[in-house]
């Protein structure tokens, strides 16, 4: 995976802005709000079709302006480069909503389609509230990594998103009048069936996570470093459903299920987030990010761009060598204000 | 303000610590996880009865212990030194609970009275949070700066908290009885008198805050740099818990006052939270910190002690500066792992 090109019209701070990455290392380089982490955002973007940052799609265009573009030539793999394009424009009827089309090689695309052609893994300060944050932001983190990997997952997880809304309408319904129970059956099914794919496939992220985790603890602590994480599941079946009926039409609410899970990560058995100093929830913030990396490597047979916003300011010096040698495995662009920071000066630099 | 001793006893994991803090600057220097952290939060809890990290008192008792003492002594005034104590023990009956004990002079005190004895200014990476968290996150900044200033808002705002969880009380009986009303005014004049003088105290703060902190903004980046700061007040009085009082009741919450009151900061005009980027957001938080150090000098008439944990690791060359200069104008202790960061070598430095 390569993305050799970037251009963005009207995105976020930069009303156009070109670049061709030559290399494996991009470092770009500028001082405080020049836009550094915006171009991260962009091509993270051209991955997901979501931003990491924005809470509505709208908010990347450009302050004045009507749309947002990004455009970027990928090598998916040898011999297949593709022109991918996003267009993002305010919907002139409602407020905080927005039109998205996609383009690969000029002919347009479903979204659900484009994500995922190009793949990125990106790694910011911020990360750390995976662990420090609520449940929701665990999800997500979840969510946005097996999205890349999985076309099924993403479906499924749109209908089990659907099934539950819809199914918390009937809920309403027979709280509120009492009828309504002969259509939960139907909503029932749609949940668990969709419920049961989307664990699975997050029973298998964890199986891999749990290995993966604890060796780079090791790697970037010392041997005596446990490093454990638990996938705390709340499981959907017709069982349980039928377990929490009552509850569940008091509050009008689906209660157990995929949108229920969390996970938490123990260091020495004590909870990180709780309980780590912030060097090590730095450390296992780090070593769950490479795992995620490794994870993508193994089951989608493809090396995803390194994105790096920042983050050497983070590190103490044993993680960032750590990090330092990663970066080497697969196309990485880094943002940084400090340009000292960067050893190796075969990079390309990029200032903006 | 001048902290002259520590000692720590099953505080986190220091089975024991001794300090003696010789001149004004103190660096304290140690790989991850060597307790730099939990330093600042006995010195902090110190100076407030309250941790900035645990979610529960008991939390800060080193684990298999029972109890943790924090000591120290403190020059508050010239020839006013007092020798400070607090004690934490796990309650034997109730989980999560907890039994404090405050000592000046080896002679018991209520922590009411305690509290604000000596005082303290921290600011740490995860300050951030304030202007990207919930309003609760806000709120807890506004109060944490006003309980030290301010005795009789740290009463009034305990009042407050009281009367408001009893009044929701009463609503909930409302709705559920329909009877109560009766005793709703009696709440309504507790909420009324008390959450005035809250928000007058917080009207004051912002008044200060709205001129500092532009002037920092200012000093921080250039001059066409507008940092403004908006409290967004949920005004308290007798008329609004009237005109709320149907919706109160279907909710059973008090829906109007100081504990929905929130701020926002700007920067030429767009929310610092959602447009920000991570350096303008840094910038914003240190002339805030700024902003907090000066409103405390100019309103208590003493210095706190400055504690500046791990931020420079996160802030680009010039805001190091900034911070550089401000350090000299009072007792600062610093934590960091990077010794090198450190340009002055007439500062104590104590490796942990």
């Amino acid at each position: 995976m390569h993305l050799a090109k970037l251009k963005l019209t009207n995105f976020r701070n930069h009303k156009t802005f070109t670049a061709e990455f030559i290399g494996d290392i991009t470092v770009i380089v500028g001082p405080n709000a020049a836009g550094k982490t915006n171009i991260l955002e962009a091509i993270h973007y051209l991955a997901t079709t979501k931003s990491f940052k924005a809470k509505y799609d709208r908010d990347i265009i450009k302050h004045t302006q009507d749309f947002a573009r990004i455009e970027g030539r990928a090598t998916i793999e040898e011999d297949d480069t593709k022109d991918l394009e996003l267009y993002i424009a305010k919907n002139p009827n409602f407020d905080n909503a927005s039109i998205k089309k996609a383009k690969i090689n000029k002919v347009p695309k479903a979204l659900q389609k484009f994500a995922g052609t190009f793949n990125s893994v990106l790694f910011s300060p911020e990360d750390v509230e995976i662990l420090t944050g609520s449940p929701q932001a665990r999800r997500k983190f979840l969510d946005m990594l097996l999205f890349q990997i999985s076309t099924p997952y993403k479906k499924k997880h749109a209908e089990y998103v659907l099934a539950v809304k819809n199914r918390n309408k009937i809920l309403e319904k027979i709280r509120e009048f009492g009828r309504g129970w002969d259509e939960l059956g139907f909503w029932n099914t749609k949940v668990v069936q969709n419920g049961l794919f989307i664990q699975e496939e997050r029973d298998k992220l964890f199986e891999y996570l749990k290995i993966s985790i604890n060796k780079y603890g090791k790697e970037l602590n010392d041997e005596k470093t446990n490093i454990t994480i638990n996938y705390l599941k709340s499981p959907i079946s017709f069982d349980r459903l039928a377990q929490y009926k009552d509850r569940e039409v008091a509050s009008a609410s689906t209660l157990v299920g995929p949108h229920r899970d969390d996970f938490e990560v123990s260091l020495n058995d004590f909870d990180i987030a709780e309980f780590g100093s912030r060097g090590q929830q730095r450390a296992a913030i780090l070593a769950l990010k490479f795992s995620e990396l490794d994870y993508f490597v193994a089951t989608a047979k493809t090396r995803p761009v390194l994105l790096l916003d920042d983050v050497f300011s983070e590190l103490d010096d044993k993680h960032e060598q750590a990090l330092q040698e990663i970066i080497g495995l697969q196309q990485t662009i880094i943002t940084t204000t400090e340009k000292a920071k960067i050893k190796d000066q075969h990079f390309q630099i990029i200032e903006i």
